[in-house]
């Protein structure tokens, strides 16, 4: 789903990622990031597609709110198995959201 | 590919998208606003998946560049072939990276 996120200005994390072949654990991990991050302080939405390349892009209200969920242990942890075992590169960009614009057919 | 950006600042354009079941010219001219975009002065890097949502991103040196590529003609004819037969809801969202790290696999 497209996410409802608030007015701007609020912040986009922009995850882009290759995988390695490895599956193991993966999906069960991810998901759970998606549902920790849900309850942080600042989340506001996420949204993501894989197909030749990984794209996730969370939304939060403030860099504080993006600063403490990369210290959270859990996913400390999980950071670490990504580089390790899931993931062949990846970039993560920290943006602000200036402006945003929808469309919804009616 | 994981876009080669440039050092941040850059702007970020977050383009999310669910599609209708109109298929018809959708692959050429997605792919030909592409490669238009690529040529147009200030575009840095592309990235794309789609799955359940579509997730396109492009990256940008300015908003001056990013306002130009919006009012490219023929980029206004697709935007508007969109609206009215490919997309069933989208989100555009107009974002300043300012601060990026990335990771390879050696």
């Amino acid at each position: 789903m497209i996410a409802k996120t608030p007015q701007p200005p609020y912040y986009a994390v922009i995850f882009t990622s290759t995988r390695t072949d490895v599956k193991k654990d993966y999906s069960e991990i991810a998901e759970r990031m998606v549902d920790l991050a849900k309850v942080q302080p600042g989340f506001l939405g996420f949204e993501s597609a894989r197909e030749e390349i990984g794209i996730s892009v969370s939304y939060w209200k403030d860099l504080e709110s993006i600063g403490n969920w990369k210290k959270n242990l859990e996913h400390l942890t999980a950071q670490k198995m990504g580089k390790e075992n899931w993931y062949k590169s990846y970039k993560t960009r920290i943006a602000k959201v200036e402006r945003d614009y929808e469309y919804f057919k009616v």
